[in-house]
């Protein structure tokens, strides 16, 4: 570890499969001397999409060459439409035309379509290679890089094909946060804050307090909100590796949410968005349901929407959010793990039926 | 478990993911219930290919009915051919199509090949389904079936994609042997030979002393020959899950044997047949380097023989044979983990170059 450079640094606890996230400013041109160290690795390939690439591509480039690490580097074009088949198929062919064996590194810079499409392409080739992921998004760094879900989509829906498999490291370089489009880091803020509503109660007032600091990008809320949020994240994901049951926690807002996006067709809508709106709505329907105390869902609201997040669900019939509920893949037989809100900081999982969690008579679904 | 039915148990140990072997005569009629009892689903769908799947079909989706289990077919054509990213795709969308969910279970009733696209798409759909393997060839019961490995091809190889997913319930049904032809039968015994001279002197002898009655499919013969070859590979998986390095003495006669496979375009020649070739030619090698005693190849090579196996080399030049064997996916940089034997019953992976797998002065390798 370089303590001069790298200022926080998370262990994600998993066994043999542990791994570090490392966060800090200015870090990317040392990523390959940490590369070259952890997998001992004299060869990789890059994969990132063209804007991302462009940017930062030059510097892990030669960052890895000046570790002794020779790399190619292969662009997906940019959006949800590359996690897909056919893009996992051209990366196999670029990576065994390039001569990859089980000791070639698949390198992950980008947003979330990135570190999902190449950890899957990872996770499958040559029964799997390692991977680095060096987000470079929000969203990526608090939630698609903690926790080795990987994902493509096919035609009947998103993240319906997918592998665990964990990175071998995660790289974080908050600078590249600068050159994000305010909507996006406020779509990552969505998962942050749901981290804090779901495990810690103190992660969550500490939001409210500075929420402006961290959306101005201020190093010192910055990187101390990765640190908590993965930490919190990789806590989960320790004492629930394969999703079994804890895990379920971290799809608050999700099962709402990811109707929203099937609604509207994936467009127009970003992820943290659609879990921003879903979040509110679940911690709503959990004081309804006399789960949590009076206030809960008012303070969560007052939370997202000073991060710039939407909290009312878009007006479609209810028996449309019932449709798109019944294809959620998380569903087990009738009932769906709905994840409620004990209070701020605690949550659980509670087996609803798609009517129980939009009641008839709720007027914001029917609008 | 039902004792009058089932015959053999060979229990894989790998902590969570453990699973059982069950070996009997005249048993697929009692798949359903274990299928029930162990994974507690009610939906599956049995992925064969014509020929099996007319023949044992109907039997497997009585029984699972009788199970209260809701189980639908899906055919693959017949041959390696069908181990593809597009039989992938369309078994996807056969399985979201029928509504799978998280709990669906997929069962394989055939060869390898059912078996490897079979446990990839379960690996791989909804990140995990169950998957219950019922091999109906004695190469997929003694190997495939065994040890978690899943793969499809592409056109640059075999098996370069897949995925490590064990199995939940493993059923072999010795009386599915009878309609095998004799050469497949016989590509079988090549694998069951190999887990002898690998780990196991007394079983090596045990095989010598009565391989026609097993060939002749006597009941006393195959099921302790079954028991004893999935308790060697269940060992060797369990102390190596992941192919770090135990588990990469399963590759005996392998590493010769796909570059066999490769130069054949995997035309004419099963996959047991190279493995024997395979397995002959390390043994000599083994011999030749000094690292097994004399005789030890000529004992190997009599008993392969005896099974109806080849034991020589295509004569392909040798810089084809280096050709082949550099784009073999097990090699680490330059050299190769070439398994040799110590021994009749005792392997070692030893790193060589392809040039010293293939010496240039070996007449058979240039004839």
């Amino acid at each position: 570890m370089i303590a001069s450079v790298v200022e926080r640094t998370v262990q994600v606890d998993l066994g043999e499969r542990s791994y570090s996230i490392e966060i800090g400013v200015d870090v990317l041109g040392q990523v390959g001397h940490e590369v070259r160290r952890r997998i001992g690795t004299s060869r990789a390939m890059l994969v990132t999409v063209p804007p991302v690439g462009r940017r930062y591509g030059p510097t892990v480039m030669r960052s890895l060459e000046d570790a002794g690490i020779k790399a190619r580097r292969f662009f997906v074009p940019d959006g949800e439409r590359s996690k897909s088949l056919r893009q996992v198929s051209r990366l196999y062919d670029a990576l065994l035309g390039a001569g990859a064996d089980r000791e070639t590194a698949v390198i992950a810079l980008g947003g979330g379509v990135v570190g999902d499409l190449a950890g899957f392409v990872a996770a499958t080739l040559l029964r799997g290679l390692p991977v680095v992921q060096i987000p470079t998004t929000l969203l990526a760094m608090v939630d698609s890089s903690v926790g080795g879900k990987t994902g493509v989509n096919v035609a009947r829906g998103k993240n319906l094909v997918g592998a665990f498999h964990q990175p071998r490291l995660v790289w974080m370089d908050v600078t590249t946060l600068r050159s994000l489009p305010p909507r996006q880091l406020a779509a990552g803020m969505a998962e942050l804050i749901k981290h804090g509503a779901i495990r810690d109660e103190a992660f969550f007032a500490w939001l409210e307090e500075g929420l402006e600091g961290l959306a101005n990008l201020e190093p010192e809320r910055v990187i101390p909100a990765l640190e908590r949020s993965c930490s919190i994240k990789a806590d989960v994901v320790h004492r629930d590796e394969r999703e079994n049951g804890l895990r379920m926690l971290l799809n608050f807002g999700h099962t709402v949410g990811h109707a929203i996006e099937v609604l509207n067709r994936y467009r127009g809508i970003l992820h943290g968005e659609a879990v921003a709106m879903g979040m509110a709505f679940a911690a709503e329907r959990s004081e309804a349901l006399g789960l949590a105390p009076r206030g809960t869902a008012e303070r969560l609201v007052a939370l997202l929407r000073r991060a710039g997040l939407p909290t009312e669900l878009p007006p479609y019939p209810r028996r449309a959010y019932l449709q798109a509920l019944r294809v959620d893949k998380k569903r087990r037989e009738e009932r769906i793990g709905f994840v409620a809100l004990r209070d701020i900081g605690r949550a659980e999982t509670v087996p609803l039926l798609p009517g129980e969690i939009i009641p008839p008579l709720r007027s914001k679904a029917r609008r």
